[in-house]
């Protein structure tokens, strides 16, 4: 799969820069709400953009390792959690509803049957990974279905109006996977990227230390996004990924949310590594692995607030902050048109 | 005059905590956002807090000093940008427009008659400040019915529902007038507090400094709030620090901008420390002396978002994260509720 994401043409730089410091406020006073004014008229090439039919993505899948003990919490809590997304009471339901975005819950590969369910995608791969402690992850055939499925989710949400989606997920066992895979792909030591997930105490980060020391003593440390997708990756952060490819190819906004939403986007960002152009990072996590994989990306996020929740909470808690960037550019007055002197 | 803020009865604390905790998601996982929710929940002693009628007050006021050249602009924009504003041009305009929060215009001492106005409440002490280089800003009898007439607009709002409001400025000269009364009430060095305000060069930041240094030559470092008030606040700050006090003693939610908001608030801090209880503060701008003030105050803002604009906008773009703090509590499934498993 080669996917094509062209990088937003310059040429209308100077014209956003301009409209930018005509507004009535000194220059560059509104700081990094200036900075993605830019990006956002660069990807759509207007000096008039528009946020049109917000969305979130949720992810969701299992994952064998889980039942090993990387996780504080039961596997069952994958499809529990789904449940409570589906009922409208998870923290991103809260949080898409007060920022006007809608929401789809994607089955990518929980150990559940939800039958048809409104507001719920089936795209289920398997009914959760295999453990990569005794072998890969996934095949690259259900690995290249995550990801195709994933870009499908992508160009649907395009066809429909979509200009800017937010990525979040839900999956017991995936902090764990993000770290095998920011591991791998970040040149990064792995005690350095293991983080305390929904909760470790000292005795359980001992034993998720040693189980994914474990992983890569088996599996190895591919340095390649696909091998090592494969080998230690959730169908959740695989079909994530290949939504945010086909995302920036359709040249929307993409919102990523903490560690796990970032390590799909460090897969994402090694094929092809265009993506950025399109990326607005949300927060900065209390798991130790994303300011790793933030300093490698080179990212300042927008936000810090100590989260440590997942499902694209940070995403939609930031989003407010995406449309105030779009709103100034639009709605504000010119030193001119408001009839307000410049500096003395 | 004397302030009657009650600290809130922390008797609720434990209730609140156990609310917020048996949330389906991790014990702390929503970081800053559990703090909101736990000191709102506090104000206003409830386990189901609700933000009702928020609404933003910018205070204008012209100052003295400006045309001894403290400001890169000329006095003439302080009506101008009340214009603006009135127009529903500025920044603040379109960021309270967005957060769903109503505005009002205070005109506390601007040196233009703007006639009877919607929007615009004529609270004027006077057209404009005196000027501290040569005497006090104000009198005391001035800087007294400042005070006063901030704390009555605090008590209308309460009195027509408001539980929430944010704090904004125009003012051309009052970063100078911020710094001053920074130095006189938080013990640091002048220059450490003074910034390039609304963007001197080095030749204006230069000349800044030599006025204030001439400003405290003349008129000394009073270390009381009222005293320093008088020598060398605006009209705007002193009606601000009074409203401020006024919302506190109505237990609503304050919700503070930046430098000069914060140089207000420290004048209110210093007659009731209790106000503190009833603050969130929602940035920190990248004007030198707004980080000092809030090290003095020991507080870590909501966001950083390299703002250096004023008129509340920072309160406004932090607002949503305060209203997802109230969501959260309110609207979140519990883990019994939701059927959602525990820890292992």
């Amino acid at each position: 799969m080669t996917y094509a994401i062209a990088r937003p043409d310059q040429g209308i730089a100077a014209a956003l820069q301009q409209r930018i410091d005509t507004k009535t406020k000194p220059l560059g006073a509104l700081g990094r709400l200036e900075a993605l004014a830019r990006q956002i008229g660069l990807i759509q090439q207007t000096l008039s953009p528009a946020l049109r039919e917000p969305h979130m993505l949720v992810f969701a899948g299992d994952h064998g390792a889980a039942r090993a003990g990387v996780s504080a919490y039961p596997q069952d809590v994958t499809w529990q959690m789904v449940e409570n997304f589906l009922a409208g009471g998870a923290a991103i339901n809260v949080f898409a509803r007060q920022m006007g975005m809608g929401l789809t819950v994607v089955d990518a590969g929980v150990a559940h049957d939800f039958g048809t369910r409104p507001g719920l995608v089936n795209a289920k791969v398997a009914p959760g990974t295999a453990n990569y402690l005794e072998e890969p992850a996934m095949s690259a055939a259900q690995r290249d279905a995550a990801l195709t499925r994933g870009r499908e989710l992508a160009q649907n949400l395009a066809a429909n109006g979509c200009t800017v989606v937010g990525f979040g997920e839900m999956g017991i066992g995936n902090t764990a996977a993000a770290s095998l895979l920011t591991h791998c792909l970040t040149g990064a030591e792995l005690n350095g990227v293991i983080g305390r997930g929904t909760g470790h105490d000292d005795a359980g980060m001992e034993r998720k230390r040693a189980l994914l020391a474990r992983a890569i003593a088996r599996g190895g440390r591919p340095a390649d996004p696909l091998a090592a997708l494969a080998e230690y990756g959730g169908f959740e952060i695989a079909m994530m990924a290949g939504a945010m490819l086909g995302a920036a190819e359709a040249k929307m906004v993409l919102l990523i949310d903490g560690f796990i939403v970032t390590s799909a986007l460090l897969v994402a960002h090694a094929l092809a590594p265009e993506i950025l152009d399109y990326c607005v990072f949300a927060h900065r996590s209390n798991e130790a692995g994303h300011v790793v994989q933030l300093a490698r990306l080179g990212i300042e996020p927008l936000v810090q607030l100590d989260l440590r929740l997942g499902e694209g909470t940070g995403a939609a808690l930031a989003y407010p902050l995406v449309q105030a960037a779009v709103n100034f550019m639009n709605e504000m007055a010119s030193f001119e048109s408001a009839g307000v002197a410049g500096k003395a």
